[in-house]
Order: C-alpha cells, then structure tokens, then sequence
C-alpha cells in the first residue's frame, strides 16, 4: 500500500526524508513521525522547535510536544517542560500509559528524568545570545516580544494503513514562564485516526486552539471531504469568525494527510511545508491564501535552502 | 429573555443556586459561572475541586481550570497549579490576554501569587489525612489509586443572551506530578458559543481528550440539533469507538446548554448534575444510560443530600 507523511515548514525538510526512508522500508507510522519529529529538535539551527530553541522571557526553554496513534487514539502529551531534547519521545513514552499521559512543567520534567530523557541544558549559545539581544530591543519598544513561534507538526501513515501525528515546539518566543500553545493540546494542535486521515497545525496557539481546527478537518474527511477541500472549509470560515467575534485572528497554517495519502494545506500567511510519498520524493511546497476561500499551493524551486 | 445554568454533579447545587441569582438579576454569563464555579471551589467537603480537594501522590494538591468567553471565543485555562483556591478566576484573568492565556505549573502558580489569589495552603486537615489512609491502602493494593477525578464543569446563558464556560478539579486522586486531564484543554473539557451554545464534561479526562466530546456537541447543537440529541449522538458513539480501538473507556459525562436555554446530558455511569432555568428553581438530575443510545434522566428526590 502507498505510505506518504507531511509535515510542517521547510526546516522538517530532512526529517521528512529521514521519515520516508522508515516508511519506504515498511516501517510504522509512529516510529517514522517520531524520529521525523527528532530530526528537527536535534537540529540547533531551527530556533522554534528543540534544541536551539529561544527560550521564554526568564531565558528558559520550555517545549511542548505531543504524539497520537491513529489505530487506538492513544494521545501522550507534555507542555512547559525543560531540559528535555526529545520532547516528542517523552509525549510517545506517556502515549503507552492509560492514565498520566498528559503531564505539565516540573512534574513532566522529572518524568523525563527518570527515563533518561533529559539533557544539562536546551539553551544553544547562539539562542542566549539571541534572546540577550531581542531582550534589550524588546525593552527598548523595537519589536514586538512574540515573532517567532513556528512548531513542526508531522502526519504519516504506513504501508500497512496505520497513521501518526506528532507535534514539537519551544512555543512563543518570550513567552511567559508555564505559557502553552496548541501544540500539546489534541484537537488543536494535532489530530489523527488511522480510519480517515490526520492534520495538525503551527501559529499562535492561543487562538488555533479556540476552534479545534485540527479536530475539524479529520471530522470533515471523516464525511468524505478531500484533505484540502476539509483545510479551505475549516480554517478560512474560522479565521472570519474569529475576526468578527474575537476582533483579531493571529497567523496559522494546518496541514492534512488521509488513509489514501491525499494532502492538503490552509493558511492565512506565506507557508512552508514538506511531503513525500511512494510514489514523490522529499519536496517543500508553498502555500498562499487564494481567492475566496482557496489556497495556492507552489512546489518550491530551492527546497535545500533553510 | 430566558437564562439558564447547568453544572455538574450534585456537588454544584449551592453554586448554581448562586449563579441564579446573579442571572436573574440580569448579571453576565462570565460572573455567574465564575461564582458558580467558586462556591464549590470553596467548599471543603468537595473532595475532587479546589480547597479540600485531594493531593496528587506526592502530597500536593495540583488543580486544572478553564473559562471560556462564548461571545468572544476568549479563553484562558491553567493547569497543574498549586496553591489556588480560586483556580477558575485565574483562568478567567488569563482570558483577557490574547497571548500567554494558557499557563502551567510553576509558571502558572507565580501568575496567580503576582495577581494576589494564591493560599498559604490548599491541602485541608481532611485531604491530608484521607491521602495518608488512602496512600497505605494503595501500597497495600487494597484501592486503585485513581479513585475519584470529578470535575465540576458549567455553562450559563444570561438574560441578554451571552453564554460562557468554566471547569474546575483537582484532577485524579493519586495522579502523578504535573498530570492534567480535559478539564483544561479547549474542545474536550468544555466549549462555548453564544450564537450555539455550550458544553462541559467530567469523567476520565485522558478518555474524553481522545475525542474532543465537548467542541463535538457544540457544533451538532449548530448543526440544529437539540441539546439532548447531541449528548447522545457525540458520547455514547464515541464510546463504543474507544472500546472498540482503544479496547476500554473510563467514565465520563457531559452536559450542556444551548441559547435558547434546553439542556441535555449523556453519560456511561450514573450521574448527577445541577439546572436552573428562569422558569425552574434549582434542581438535581440524576442521568443514567438508556437504550440504544439514549440517556435516561430523572429528577432527584433528595435535592440536599450530598
């Protein structure tokens, strides 16, 4: 059967080919998200997702990460945690337990501890020395504390019909200390069933997670919707609402993926992404709002550039 | 115009008397149920919900709460906080923010002491000593450790039409450091929009998650349904899904409320929850599973039994 896996923004270029090379050898849906998802934290490049990560405004990286099994819906999930590289093994690990799966701050920190998933430090010098600076311009009134906030979220789904989706992120730049997005949230950040298709989402968590948006494109699939025609009807009507009812939407961006490996993207901002599947290599494609509800989606002419 | 409140469990009946009164005298939707929600977290007797409620396995009493705004689609939620006894106001101020409006643990706690609502304590006398009883008794395999995990959860709809949400526990008896449930989380513990209406759940949070039950009966209730219609069709399916791909499903209950003021219920154990209306007094239901689906609902004849 056709195996394929998505995966937000260009820099899970190398972790999406990394996932392919596990799918393409009959390798399982979780364990090719999962080490999708490790690729970009181990990178320090990536300055919203691991190690390298900006911290929050005490100078701390706190992640936040999650991880679903489409076969049994078992969700694990942590937020707010530090010291922690891999923090989508932590979100896998707790997937395993009925009870606990969903831990927060010290308490998940020392459950990664325990299970030797902890590091001496997440803070890259190149990302203190960052956050020294955007700290005195921030202070200085020169730009705003919040730029920057950029999770990679993955979906896959096996040879054999399973799928998975992971998310991973050092969340808001200057945030506050305990701040959590969507991204560890199910339903906003992420959602997958094996039996339709999964979607997850990137961009300001805080207003993502007031609409279940990814939760709604899996249900819209779920009807029979083609993966782009469920991310247009979900996101665009929702963006509209929430600039009518809250006054402001900030910027988002969702992917999907279904049981037959058809994709699709939304977004109301210039987006990255990245795809393979059996049958297309490693590509990073653009996506744009379109016209009245669409979405323009362009493969990208230097996909090896950051 | 007709308002109406409903909460969870009979534990909610002082609360939502309070809550009556506040909207009967024209009061918002946001006070009601944030001094619904803050009569119960008072009280001692409670064991599952702010002072008195019962510590995690180490000791301390860590509390979850969210408030959701169903004009604006505004939230604010914390969760694996301590030292709060009004957790749901917490959230409530957080709600204001449009960033950093979800906080966690040690982050979340300092939030709360800065904004002058955190307790020396919220570990009563009781608590303390049930959790020594009830600590042996689980090294000595006599109970589960995960006894207890009743959230009280509301929705109100004020007289000019507004509706909110708000949720409040201390999370399962036993739970491990820094675990949360749904109570928190957008979508699975609660929902609310006042052009639809509003829903709330209580039960195994890690089981409820898995299904974003609360946004689901929210959006059928847009969908025309009637409240009681919707609790059937969004739980008692999606229960027979998680035992069918998760191979079990915890005990779990929801509720809501639209704007026209019906209600309804659906549950997989027997339940009890809170209503009043501006043509009904304050009453306790009790709800039970019925046939193929349905749910049985009855009013109690002991009101003032705990």
């Amino acid at each position: 059967m056709a195996w394929a896996t998505i995966a937000t923004w260009r820099m899970a270029y190398d972790g999406v080919a990394t996932a392919a090379g596990i799918l393409d050898r009959d390798g399982t849906a979780a364990d090719a998200v999962e080490e999708l998802i490790k690729v970009v934290e181990a990178d320090p490049r990536y300055t919203s997702v691991g190690y390298g990560g900006l911290p929050n405004e005490e100078g701390v990286v706190e992640t936040d990460a999650a991880f679903m099994d489409g076969d049994t819906l078992a969700q694990g999930a942590v937020a707010g945690i530090h010291d922690v590289k891999h923090s989508v093994s932590v979100a896998r690990a707790l997937s395993a337990q009925h009870l606990n799966s969903f831990r927060v701050g010290e308490g998940a920190s020392r459950f990664a501890r325990e299970q030797g998933m902890s590091v001496p430090s997440m803070l890259s010098q190149q990302a203190a020395a960052s956050w020294r600076e955007r700290k005195k311009q921030v202070e200085a009134g020169e730009i705003a504390p919040y730029d920057g906030h950029d999770t990679v979220g993955a979906i896959t789904l096996s040879s054999s019909g399973s799928m998975a989706a992971a998310t991973s992120t050092s969340g808001l730049f200057m945030k506050k200390a305990g701040r959590i997005g969507d991204s560890a949230l199910p339903g906003s950040g992420y959602y997958v069933d094996s039996e339709i298709g999964g979607a997850t989402a990137t961009g300001l968590g805080e207003d993502i997670m007031k609409g279940c948006v990814s939760y709604e494109i899996v249900r819209m699939m779920g009807q029979g919707l083609e993966p782009q025609e469920a991310c247009d009807r979900a996101v665009y009507p929702f963006i509209d609402k929430l600039l009518h009812r809250y006054g402001k939407a900030g910027a988002f961006s969702l992917i999907a993926l279904d049981r037959n490996g058809r994709w699709g993207a939304a977004t109301n901002v210039e987006f990255t992404f990245c795809l393979a599947t059996s049958s297309q290599a490693p590509q990073v494609l653009v996506a744009t709002p379109g016209p009245r509800g669409t979405t323009s989606i362009e493969t990208d002419d230097d996909p090896a550039a950051l």
